[in-house]
This record gives structure tokens, sequence and C-alpha cells, in this order.
């Protein structure tokens, strides 16, 4: 028969005990989570019989995939990023704040201060030309009622071709594939940069490790990620998922959604790219943004997620 | 009034894909536990109504702590170690394996493979003499009859006058304070070392970060770590706590208890000084250990918790 003590008064006085119940001191919100985590630890523990191994390894599991800073890149992948987009959303449902550009997931990959640029800009450093497919990419921010807003910044990042992200791949030039673009008069952002190719998990990284031991890949669609503000409006998180890669649908992170699909077009016309400035075949994708009004100020500014932010020069 | 999804059909079945239970590839185990850990997770979101700012500063949270290699150390602050012992002592009682000395939790500072000696040893280098106080260490292991168990592997580390451990604390020579003593044909062990002083977590670290909003401290009394193991007999981990510090019925790893105080007794007297070899103040402790008999092959031996190994040189 399994042995269950959690439930007894003596184990619930003792997590209480050590979830900080006993003084005054500290925080009462944490102590609150923390009674909680303590309660279900040792729940999950006795229902699944938790051995020591199995314990321990999970201990030894945290350390490694903090030592990597994965933490963000694991919740992504057991979706649990996106299920707090869809609570988000339930939530939005039930006060009916609804329309506009749907969220979806930040990932652990942005970079605070990206250069700032009007209306237009290159994104890419060209290390990569020759190589790499130029994108020229463009939309509108408009507020519900299809209006442009002006002066809305549009935060953008995205991979190489390699998949990989500038400031955590120390190959890349600072910033490289990142900006900040502020819509013109009628709304508009003009980027170009380069097709980016989907993100894929370290496969040495823990991450990866623990996909492999639940049967599952660690790959994404090709996407750019983006922050939207302007003053007045709801901060949204999006992303555009790029149509035509084999995990736009099969995503290991969760974050493709209806109404996030970029078409993207590839465009082999010299007429064409030579009136773009360019050689050769490239790609185009227009993508517009709708954004809800604010109810508050806090409702345009992003969460206080801790986030990376360059060190000029570093 | 509170949104929640987390039971719905739809999330259920989002959780089970997310889990791995759409594919056969994998561990079976890890998905059962992983879906758990899911389910749980979302209904704590929910039920504390945890915010975006909460759930990606504990994320954030569990990248540092990993960075540092806490995380063991923060499972033993929560209690969470501890619980491990009370919930073996509960499943030992129901089936009648009661007796011998009490375990208690390993912590997460031991290092595999330290010097061997038959019968007694001196564990410090004397890098501290002149600081430290000599402890003269002796007892016998024993079965629950009280015969003396000869050949049994007393496994034993210790931090330095400052609470610090060899290894972890670099400027302490190789496997200082850290021996395995066989046995003698009495049961005996006996050892010289130096009264350690208590533990402390690391002011700056995350665990004490963790207890600081806890409103807890992060001391442990002077203790002395124990693997005691000896063919047929069960594998022990437990701990000596010694009596008259001021943490020793406070612990904040809560590895105290009854039957694991060490009665240190404190020498002023130049004879026996000089029969021990010794000059000045020194300390004497006389602990016994009784095992239980192994059920099987695998009581024998300590958990595979993932531990240190020292290369050796290094």
């Amino acid at each position: 028969m399994t042995v269950k003590i959690s439930q007894t008064a003596e184990i619930q006085k003792f997590f209480e005990e050590a979830a900080g119940f006993g003084n005054d001191q500290g925080s009462p919100r944490l102590k609150q989570i923390m009674l909680r985590v303590l309660q279900d630890s040792a729940k999950i523990i006795e229902d699944l019989e938790i051995t020591d191994d199995e314990f321990w390894t999970a201990v030894d599991y945290l350390n490694r995939l903090g030592g990597r800073g994965e933490a963000g890149l694991l919740v992504a992948g057991l979706g649990l990023e996106h299920f707090l987009d869809l609570l988000q959303d339930a939530k939005d449902e039930q006060v009916g704040r609804t329309g506009g550009t749907p969220r979806t997931i930040e990932g652990p990959l942005y970079v605070a201060g990206a250069p700032l640029a009007e209306g237009e800009v290159r994104m890419d450093d060209g290390s990569e030309d020759g190589v790499a497919t130029v994108m020229f990419l463009e939309g509108r921010v408009l507020d519900l009622d299809g209006k442009p807003i002006a002066g809305a910044t549009v935060d953008l990042w995205h991979a190489n071709t390699k998949g990989l992200y500038s400031y955590f791949d120390q190959s890349q030039s600072e910033y490289n594939l990142r900006r900040r673009i502020v819509t013109d008069a009628e709304g508009r952002y003009r980027a170009r940069s380069i097709v980016p190719s989907g993100y894929g998990c370290d496969p040495q990284g823990p991450t990866q490790e623990c996909l492999d031991q639940l049967g599952r890949h660690g790959q994404r669609p090709a996407h750019i990620h983006f922050f939207i503000s302007a003053p007045g409006y709801r901060h949204l998180t999006t992303q555009i998922n790029l149509s035509g890669d084999q995990y736009l649908w099969d995503d290991f992170a969760y974050a493709t959604r209806d109404g996030l699909v970029g078409e993207v077009s590839f465009v082999e016309d010299a007429a064409a790219a030579d009136k773009r400035g360019v050689s050769g075949r490239f790609a185009e994708l227009e993508f517009d943004f709708q954004l809800q009004p604010a109810g508050s100020a806090e409702d345009e500014q992003r969460s206080h997620r801790p986030r990376a932010l360059q060190v000029q020069g570093a």
C-alpha cells in the first residue's frame, strides 16, 4: 500500500514553518505560493511514488537547466508559456476584450535596447549576403477600426539563416536582426532583412534532453518576434510564423496561432529585384497588426519579465 | 471572478501532447510525471492568480539557482529533503523496519572518492592549526543487537572553522575533512579532526534570497555527515549535530533529529592533551551507529543521486 503522510497535521505544520508562516518577516505573497508548491510537490512525490533517485535526478536537472540558462526555453517547450496566453485570452473574453492581432509567446531571446529607426530600416549587417535570401517585410499598425496608428513602436527580432539569435550567438554583430521601428503617419513600418531559419533547441542542452525523453522534437518554424506598443494602446507580444515551413503547425513551443501566419512570397524577377535594389531571388512579406485600446497605463507596458540588455560595445 | 481553463478537455489534451502522450518514443515514466507537473503548475497559476511578472520572476530565479548550482541547497532549505526522510520512515514503520540510528539528510556537499583508512585517520590537513580546536571523534558501528560490525565503511565529511567544505571551497586542500574509515574488528572508527563550524548559505546566493523572502535564516548547527555501509546491512545516511550550537534545533535544513545529537566534551587538561599528542584545549566526541540488516542488495547502496567526484590533482 502506498504510504502517504503529506496531509497529516504534522507535515502540514512543517511545510507552513518551512514556507515562513512561523515568522512575520519577508513576503506574505511568496509564503503563500511556496506553501502551495511544497504541498503539491509532496503530493506528487507520494501519488507517483517518486523514488529518491528520481527526486535527485530532477534536482540535478534543475542545476544543469539553470547552468545553461534554459529555464525560459523549457517552459516554452512544455507549453506553459502558451498556457499563459490561453489563460489571458480567456480572461479577456470574460470581460469582452476581444479583437486585434492575437498574442503569442515572447520566448527567451529578446534583448532590450535595439537601435531605433523611423519608418524603415535594414536589420541585417550584410554578413550573410549571398547566403541569405533578402526579405522585405512591411505592414501597418492599426487600431481595431483599421485606422493607422502613427508613432507606434515595432520592436522586432528574429534568427539568422542558422536559426541563431544575435547576443546569444556571439558570432553575430551587436543587435544583428534586432530593431525598433517607429511607424510613420500612415502607421507603416518597413524592414529589409533576411529570411530567418527556424529555431532548434541546442541538441546538447537540457531542454532538448527533456524533450528527447518525452519523445518530442525541439524545432520551431521560421518566425519573427514582435513587441508592438503605442501610447493609448495595449501592449502586444506576438510573432509572425512563416508559411510553408514544415514546423509551422508542429512547433515545439506552441507559438503558431491562427491569424499569425505570414504569407511569404518568393520573387524571381530581375526587374522587380532591380527596383528593390537587390539582385536575384528575394522574399516579400506583408503583415498588419491591430492593437486593442489600453484599459490602463499598465496595459501599455510589456511584462516585467527579466530580459537581456546588451551592454554597448560588449 | 477567477477564470480557470486548466480543467477543460482542450487544455488537458494540450498538456498530454506537451508531455509526450501523442507519441510512443521516450520515457513513459517521465511523461507521467511531466503531465502531473504541468497540470499542477497550471492549477497553481489559476488558483493563486499568478501574474506574468511572478511567473517570469520564478523562471529567472530557476536560471540563477541552477547557475549557482544551488538546487540541492534549496530543496534542503525548503524541507523537501527532510520530507523524503519522514516519508521513508513512515514506509519503514509500515513494514516493521525499525531500530538503529535515524537517517537524516545528505545535503548537497558530498564528494565521492575520499581517502580510505583502516580504523583511524587524521582528517584535517593542519592548515587551521592554532585556529581550530582539535576534535577526537570515535565510536563503533553496531548491528541492532549491539554487536560490532567489522569492515564497515564510515564515509564522513564536515566543514572547517569557516563553515566551508573542501572541493566547493577551493582554498582548501583536496579532500580536506573528508575521509572513509573502515572499522576494525571491534567495529570501531577513530578520527582526529577539527571542530567544525556551522554552515550558512551564501548570503549572496539564490537560496538565501528565497529564505530572506520567507523571513528565514539559512544557518545550520555544526555537524558531521556520514554515509555508513557494510555488506549485509542497510546503507545509512545520517549526521551528528553538535550539542551546544545555537542552531541545533533551529536548523534551516531540518536535519537535526532526536538520536543524532553528538555530545561534545571540551577538555582543558594538560596531561590528557599530552596523552593525545596535542597541546591546549581539545574536544572529544563519541558516537556509535547502529545499522539495520539489508533486505536486498539494493538496500546496501546509497541513492544514485548525482554527486561530485573530485578529479585527482584538480
